[in-house]
């Protein structure tokens, strides 16, 4: 086991900053791009970022630490984003993605003693049990995921122009 | 063609401070994690981009408005960052690729006249000629597949400690 409370608050805290400083004042050309139909662009990548804070993380730990394995989460509709209809900014979706991440980890801190709950357990919709803290470890890997999603996106978008580089390039490799 | 000038220097300027708020103050743990034998932690990543900003991109940029195809780029060594003995921190490293890239930015601006430049042709060792603007974009990807890496392996740090998340983590399914 690689998990720690420290280190995986580590990520959670830089992931909003780290999106801040990569997508803040880009051309809609950057932020408006997808890989083909159904995909997602950065800023609908950030809305469900948003999400997962208002309706995943936090609610599902909430559960684990009351019920226990007594009552599986409520599904998390991972498209609902999508139904944001509001013009906002990318830079508006920014700040509001820190600002819940920073509550958040406050209100993880204070929730979770990684000396006495990190084994406890919840159940998991379709996949039965589940521990505290592989919840918490998937909360840090779904960050990683959907950063390495902007970035591929992004990449994709030169994929013609780069010319003959094109095999060289990793980001590239992978859909 | 998607490629702009404008469009491709924000993702270059944005590189060095992306990766400064995302790896600055981070543990060991995090920088110094692998994919395996043969692969880069993030340090090594940073040093590889470092290198690039000193011998490949505006010396090869250079050798197309000097020499046209009249002779082939040297090779890079994609690997030379390897001998890198210094014991230098994270932090320190940040900071150089940061005031290289500014500088190398502010070259770039100076030598290239996105009106006349952009086709020119060049000779690439492996590829034969490739165009000035395909060199300029490949920078730009080459940037996102450094990006994309560092926080790969990251993720697959905690591969296991996800528990049964993995499958719905796209990040673990790319190596």
């Amino acid at each position: 086991m690689n998990f720690s409370m420290k280190e995986a608050i580590e990520v959670l805290e830089r992931t909003p900053q780290t999106l801040e400083h990569f997508l803040s004042g880009l051309s809609e050309g950057w932020l408006q791009c997808k890989e083909g139909v159904g995909t997602w662009n950065a800023s609908e990548v950030i809305e469900h970022l948003i999400e997962g804070e208002k309706h995943n993380w936090l609610p599902r730990l909430e559960m684990i630490l009351q019920e226990g394995e007594g009552k599986p989460f409520p599904s998390f509709d991972r498209f609902s984003h999508l139904q944001e209809t509001s013009e906002r900014s990318i830079e508006q979706k920014l700040l509001e993605f820190k600002t819940i991440r920073a509550q958040n980890i406050a209100t993880l801190q204070t929730m979770i003693d990684p000396d006495l709950h990190l084994e406890l357990t919840g159940s998991h919709p379709a996949f039965g049990q589940v521990k505290l803290r592989e919840l918490l470890s998937t909360w840090v890997v779904h960050d990683l995921t959907h950063i390495t999603q902007i970035v591929r996106v992004m990449a994709e978008r030169y994929r013609t122009d780069v010319g003959p580089w094109q095999e060289y390039l990793g980001v590239l490799k992978r859909k």
